[in-house]
């Protein structure tokens, strides 16, 4: 039986099934006045990668790229030499959902080890340390971390520093994949001192600054926490395909999210809404949710004919069909109605 | 001695360093409602894929990539199988200004052949045909020739059909890299009639259909000519991380650029301002400008301090060095009276 | 305390640090006439190949290569396209001993799976089924099981026949590494009928043909099942290095090893030793051995300072430090007098 | 009408059609002698590596590989970096014989520069120096040059110290493939101080040193100028497929080669037997030879029925088939008998 009730506006299927947020918006229509110097000649881009600089208080390098594999790939390509290897999660986003970009276009190997909660831990980091040395194995350079991560879980600021300590202790970089870093910026304090804690100074060598998740239109940020290991980026950005041309278009975007720290609000601003749909579903007992979501999204248990009823009434994704897991995620735009209108279907299917 | 005159407001340095058409940034704009489903599981994306149906009154399978070089990389990766390899012109975007990107990535070689004002010809093409069948050899499997070329130069209609012809009698298949497509169109014709003829109905295999330089934000279009030419196309584009998350947002600018047929109409405009320039100043002897410009850039003779003084006041960029060619190129936003202004600096350095 | 035995002549390091049997140098040596067209146009290689259809009554293509990693990459390399991936179990040397080269090379992912003593289990390979059709994920495309395997374990024929089945049934195909084939051809049945039983028979694509560990110089054989399967074969092993100009001298030691089922004769010598070897030391109760070998190496307990005592007079590899085993490997020559030889120093060590 | 007379017992086809010299085929049967660690831990290596630094007089790194092209890869791949190149002249095997191999494995572009007799010229690798620096162009990075070339020709000492000296004025360190070393230092001095001078003295950085061409079995050895670059060599040659197991049979040849020279007096002997045979045909006017061969290929013109009816009795093979040339090749054991007996082949075709 179709659900007849008014479905929400906004779905809860993805944060980058929701637009732009209209400063963004804004910012590409100013941007549009006259000539600029293409592939990053422009005064967009210069004031962007200063207010990179401002934001994390050091002087680091951003070079902006078109997506969020592409960044990933493109950041990575900058730290491994051949015959090196990248650790990370099994459920990282580079490993799981880049279709082997990285495998075929950086040629190398990614090495996944134990993962707790969608997080690498200092075991699993451990784990490969045997490999280093032996010409038989890729060795091990960079360990990856995604932050939030793909389950929508948390390192804490500490398990990010024990990790960077224990990465360069064995000799390997960290980069950071950050297509989701201002909700987590958001939930460990909320501020520019958050974002430096949890990167760099905890030890991160690159981060992935993802724009698209928060607002954005499209286009990434790779910045590099020391010029030096931005020294071949130029190079490598453009082999990766990630030049984009006409620059200004997603340098004023992150111009915009960087203002007066809306990326932090905007991430705030989903993971609220995440907050507020947990509390009113949370009570539901055959949805199985038991802790308060880390930052925007939700694994509650769905059966059919629950499920297919209330995906065709507010389409979400399926996430772990063996465990009858669904995901529910909420965005920068996600409204009180939304979550009032949703909560209602919900309650309907499951009263059924 | 500076130009104290006042300089042109849009530059001539390239298409690339003007903004996006007014109907473009519109359509972003209207794009911007609501959620979306990502990876182009989205109206505007169906409409756009039908409308280049339309467009060339065809089966066409279109699928939207980032920008140039990577919507090159993946085209070309769909056709190409290993030790196989990609004949191109000496001055192909491809091979010359992509970093390396196809040989990184897709793993292929790029045979450069003779080329004649910047066109592979057939004598070019033949001299690869005794590579085919010995193993030591990597074996030519694509024909990628850019239309409107790399040195301002077009293939004509009957051109393009000789060069499929033989690359099909070869077994190779033919891409053509149309970056500046609308360029080109408006020039042979000006219709959907010639853009239909100088692809698909001449042989072409695959199309690289160029929205950047015509007044796009971001966003390239590759067309195939046949859907079994795209089977595997959807992996391949993320492989390659070409496949934007808000897809959305290039697929509302194609569907912009496609309506009423505006990108011919902004080709038209670029190629209409170059030849105008031309007509302005080819009387200027030193300049040695001889040849009606097919599209929409002049290649002059320029040498300093001519050239700085110039360059300084209203930048553009250098060609051939040894040869003292410099590069003038005009974009869909040229007006008259930035001609104007560009010409009396140009008549004030030379006539010093 | 040193061991003053005298230590065996033959050392149980590996079956690759064994020479070449006999009658395999006499073929070098005899291959050694005179002039021969290279790159196989000789009667060597004609002769070899012609061997091996008998071999497997079959008309199967045999393409020789250099040495294990290239031959196995060379094999996927024939059998991907992009964006495929190679699933194989987590001690499979493709993954875990060739220092990336298959990411490097041919650019695919390897994707793990669960493992069971070595062995690739259905469950596994079904565990990677959902990836199929998603544009996100990289697409299995081959199953490699290694036969017999890096932990000296052994499929049955059936439990290849259920594999093949179900990799064929998800649209893959199979890949069988056969780096110690004549062990495990010896130790299934030891004649041709188990061999054909074990491979094409029971459905798998291709064959890794080891010849360097039962009795080699260099060089191993890649087989596959049907032409088309090597349609582009010559050029991808010329691709992936693996083509030897001289290569009548690989052909001639496979013409040695497959004449009067030489290969399997070696293979069984190895064998044998092993099995004599574990019968000796079995009641040794601190080594912890209770299974018979199924081929050529065994796993037993051996802690410091037993062990380094014993490394130091006669070489042999640590196998998992963490769990204090180590490998003891029989090659084709190992010797009844070698056994004796060895078991006494490990007696000595034990006893102390 | 076939010829009839006795044919040549060792053809003019190629160096590589030839067999292994007799002190190779000893050395591998000497060291096949009980166990030996695999992966070059044995005497047999040790030994080998040894040999190269006193035949260098010199700190060089000695690493074997299976063969050229695996070598050349290999080589290429220890000093390349992301987005750069490789330059080379058109006719490098490099580029034109390995099938794609250095694209396909690491990633490079070949740079293929104008080329005189084969060889690249200093202003061919001044025409890429415009390249550096900018993001758009791969950066060249490396110049290949091959001594003897695959024409047949020789870089004089004077020029290798040119080409070296620009190229490292230019930032790019030099390979040098010599695949037919044995022949270049026996054409321009004989001695070990010829080869010093034409390599490393003049500021090679890599040398492949063949071995399979003047007498091999198989194996190459991969030869760096200084420690530090091959700093990552071990884990590189894994990757690129070409460690062998049983390493001691590639260096045991060496050790032989190098013993008292040997491969320069095989060189020698193969040039010798090409001067011998230049000088017995140059009079026969159609063939139109002028130039003494510098190593041991002679280009005469030889045109149908002469041509088939000469290979039909002694097989060599077309070069350049547009203008009428084949290749006569001498090998290290091509005898006075075999000359004399093909001198009267050719004379009969030519009189016909």
């Amino acid at each position: 039986m179709p659900i007849v009730l008014p479905a929400p506006e906004r779905w809860f299927a993805s944060d980058n099934a929701a637009g732009a947020a209209p400063q963004v918006l804004e910012a590409l229509r100013e941007a549009n006045e006259g000539h600029a110097l293409a592939y990053g000649n422009d005064p967009w881009t210069r004031r962007a990668q200063e207010a990179f600089k401002s934001l994390f208080d050091r002087d680091v390098v951003t070079q902006f790229a078109y997506g969020g594999t592409g960044a990933n790939v493109f950041a990575l390509g900058c730290l491994l030499r051949p015959a090196e290897a990248v650790v990370c999660s099994r459920n990282a986003h580079v490993t799981y959902d880049e279709t082997g970009a990285a495998e075929r276009i950086i040629g190398t190997k990614l090495l996944e080890v134990d993962t707790v909660d969608g997080k690498v831990t200092p075991l699993g980091l451990s784990s490969v340390e045997h490999l280093l040395g032996s010409e038989h194995h890729v060795q091990p350079a960079v360990l990856t971390i995604t932050q939030a991560t793909e389950m929508g879980t948390l390192y804490s600021i500490d398990e990010i520093r024990s990790l960077c300590d224990l990465a360069h202790d064995m000799g390997l970089l960290v980069h950071l994949d950050g297509a989701r870093i201002a909700n987590a910026v958001a939930a460990l304090g909320g501020s520019r001192a958050t974002l430096r804690a949890m990167t760099f100074d905890a030890g991160v060598d690159v981060v992935t600054f993802g724009g698209t998740k928060c607002g954005g239109v499209f286009g990434e940020a790779v910045v590099f926490a020391r010029p030096e290991l931005a020294e071949r980026s130029k190079y490598i950005r453009k082999q990766t395909t990630q030049l984009h041309s006409k620059m200004r278009f997603i340098s004023a975007q992150y111009e915009a999210l960087l203002q007066d720290d809306l990326f932090i609000d905007l991430g705030r601003r989903a993971n609220t809404a995440a907050h507020s749909l947990f509390t009113r579903v949370s009570e539901l007992s055959p949805l199985d949710l038991h802790v308060q979501p880390a930052v925007n999204s939700l694994f509650p248990r769905l059966m059919d004919p629950a499920k297919s009823t209330l995906q065709e009434w507010s389409f979400f994704w399926d996430w772990d069909v063996a465990a009858s897991q669904v995901r529910w995620m909420t965005a920068w735009d996600t409204s009180p109605t939304d979550i009032e209108r949703f909560v209602a279907g919900v309650r309907q299917v499951i009263a059924n």
